[in-house]
């Protein structure tokens, strides 16, 4: 420290502000709740890191008298007057689209900084708000929105902002985990573990939102408008739920040395355009795939969620934690609230969005998948032969094949044999057209599995 | 969008700067080119990320003629000229203590952000570069001085801020976590598998560094003083390299369903201290330790990072990738010059660093682990109830305890016995001296392994 002291420096000190940051916190469920807990608990070194208290101004909830844990001179039902009053920032957790919107709108036009946990919200709304984030100057957070606790938007944001990301790859979905992770391990169907779950509570008594992947397609638009610079809502993604899978496919999977997994993939693609010069676009998808037994996603059991990102010069890596629960997700709207109480302190702003890349959303049709494909066929010459043939008309080319009797042996007992095929990958219409013409061969009995395959080396 | 038709800004919309950030690039090897290159190759999307051009200003370098891939107008050898020139940010790629700390301290003194992938200098001279860097009010980024690509500094600074961080433990030196894994594949000693690494390029001529535990403890330090908001240098942290792990170590973990890492690991401890109010403390150590084989980190192998983090409400992270290698580091090295220079544009400071919490630094004779033991006793009747005597005696608690002959039958051809004991955790010291007094033991022949037990249920 000696250096120091025969040092001038060239700007002055800033002042930290005494004082206090006023927060405006929107919603007190299970999160909420959590936040004004950590507020308390924490209020020394919260001050320390941010430079001045955190002074929580006000929750708005719907129902004052549910909320002992709150003074009630802090609560109110007006959420509006809330953020209209002189506070700095607005914690939202209240979830849905209005009033959400409408408030979180009024606080970024009037200046305040804004932490939300809202995801459908930034998967549909996220170019107004940033547009009034941009506008006024303030900081707009959002690290809980998608995975919970998971640090995964300040990295994708901040630390791979100097590299390429070319793809995304996550479980990002905590209650159809669970449920797969136990087909898997208990070979019981999906309506049995659906009736599990509900009774445990990992998952809600309408689970339409998670199991038909919604929840985690709005994750995956976030994500991807954030890799991909470029902006992506929940509409565009492709969006395949878990309740069509059945023990059989689980089951299979096993088999073949595979588990299934829901997953939200976020892709950059390249093609070369009329002119040979290279045309990128973006695919976005949600979808149960089967996933090597060996690769990290794999283990993921449970309720955990864990995100898969490739980018050019950082190459694999994986973020791992609790995706979802009261005291997770509370700790990310802290770790943000944080960040924009001292942007307020010591001055200045955090990153802006940027969609500047501007890529294409690729549809469905022409993203290129791998497909499992299970056939119950006739048991005769010449049936192979035809099979082959129907990939080959449709440009599919045919990676692994294994055919045996239903019952084990070369030859079922009932005549049939079981016929499984994985492609190399080929655009998703090619596979869907060569799955319904198979499904239409006289010699195909039955099409028993069909599901895509992710995670395996290309 | 059409919201904000009818909206008059609170806030004039910052316009940034079209006036380019010039860098000055310290050191020029395996990261320095990468950096050079990324430059280049991702100039415009740097551009649109940062709004500004990002623009080489200088590379200093001790000899020009060996970087044909630099422009011959930007190389220079005088690195305190290029620092003093008008440069906006230093990004500092020699390592080593001096000349970095002089130049790093000239450029934060001048007001002038830094970028450094520097572990050894963050970990010996912390206090005085955050010193200089408050002073000015310049930032001081170095993401890519801990687990080279994987965002970790980050999520501890900023993701976890509202939380409270308890303990980090993780795998952050590629070489010896090449070495380990190789043993526990092939079973082969450490001095044939490091002759290996270095014909391979996994290990430096002079392996010290790594294999010694310097490297780690480094980061250990830098790890520390994050998560714990306290100074901690590389000097506080205990160290334990691999050379001494034998063959036999690894066979015996193997044996017990675990596998040997070295692992860096910072813990919060809480005492109760004389007046009854809890003294908290931390430690920092580095030192081979077996790790249970369903442990994630266990599965971490060869040159691959990864650590994993726990705090009180997010639960347990794990942050998993490349710990090394130019474009890894590289990238890490560029989203830390995206975000110093976009502060620059835009206005602003990235966090500061913070060591408020000031907590002392236990030492590793208190710090409590658990051991492993293998010993080659006597097999004669009283045996165990001496050894056991030893464990008492120093406070020490058997967690599990397995004799069998050492060929395997109850009793060993040679009339020995080999006796593993598991311990519970207990403070180093006494299971130091636990050992010490079993080796000079008349019935104990030889204390055959010993080593610590991390990452189980506690």
């Amino acid at each position: 420290m000696s250096e120091l002291g025969e040092h001038t420096p060239v700007e002055p000190l800033p002042v930290p502000s005494p004082a206090p940051v006023r927060v405006a916190l929107l919603g007190c469920g299970t999160v909420g709740a959590e936040v004004v807990r950590l507020l308390q608990e924490q209020a020394d070194d919260l001050a320390a890191r941010v430079g001045a208290t955190v002074e929580l101004a006000g929750v708005a909830v719907r129902r004052p008298h549910r909320h002992p844990e709150v003074p009630a001179s802090l609560l109110t039902t007006d959420a509006a007057t809330l953020v209209a009053s002189d506070v700095d920032v607005v914690v939202e957790v209240i979830g849905g689209i209005e009033p959400a919107r409408t408030l979180l709108l009024d606080a970024l036009r009037a200046g305040k900084s804004v932490v939300t946990a809202n995801k459908a919200l930034l998967a549909s709304h996220a170019a107004e708000l940033f547009a009034a984030a941009d506008a006024s100057g303030a900081d707009l957070y959002f690290e809980a929105a998608v995975a919970g606790a998971i640090p995964l938007i300040r990295p994708l944001r901040e630390s791979l902002a100097g590299d390429r990301i070319t793809r995304v790859m996550g479980i990002v979905n905590g209650t159809t985990n669970y449920i797969l992770s136990a087909m898997d391990a208990t070979g019981s169907g999906y309506a049995e573990v659906l009736e599990e779950a509900t009774a445990l509570g990992y998952a809600e008594a309408d689970p339409t939102a998670d199991v038909d992947g919604y929840d985690a397609a709005a994750k995956a638009a976030i994500l991807a408008s954030l890799a991909f610079h470029t902006r992506v809502t929940a509409a565009d993604v492709y969006r395949e739920g878990i309740s069509t899978v059945t023990a059989a496919d689980v089951a299979a999977a096993k088999e073949i040395g595979r588990t299934v997994k829901l997953l939200a993939i976020c892709e950059r693609e390249v093609d070369t355009g009329e002119d040979g010069e290279p045309v990128e676009s973006v695919s976005v998808r949600v979808h149960p795939a089967m996933v090597p037994r060996s690769h990290p996603l794999a283990g993921v059991g449970g309720a955990f969620n864990a995100v898969f990102v490739e980018a050019e010069a950082a190459g694999q890596l994986m973020f791992y934690g609790q995706g979802a629960g009261g005291a997770p997700t509370a700790s990310a709207v802290l770790g943000d609230l944080v960040a924009v109480a001292r942007n307020r302190v010591m001055g200045g702003r955090g990153p802006r969005e940027s969609a500047y890349a501007d890529l294409p959303v690729r549809p469905m049709g022409r993203t290129r998948t791998r497909y499992y494909i299970a056939l119950d066929v006739a048991d005769k010459p010449g049936v192979l032969t035809q099979v082959a043939a129907v990939f080959a008309e449709h440009g599919v080319s045919i990676a692994s094949v294994r055919q045996e009797g239903r019952d084990g042996a070369d030859v079922g007992e009932d005549g049939l044999a079981n016929l499984v095929v994985i492609t190399h990958s080929a655009p998703d219409a090619a596979l869907r057209s060569t799955v319904d013409k198979l499904a239409g061969l006289p010699v195909v009995r039955e099409v028993v599995s069909v599901m895509r395959v992710e995670g395996e080396a290309p």
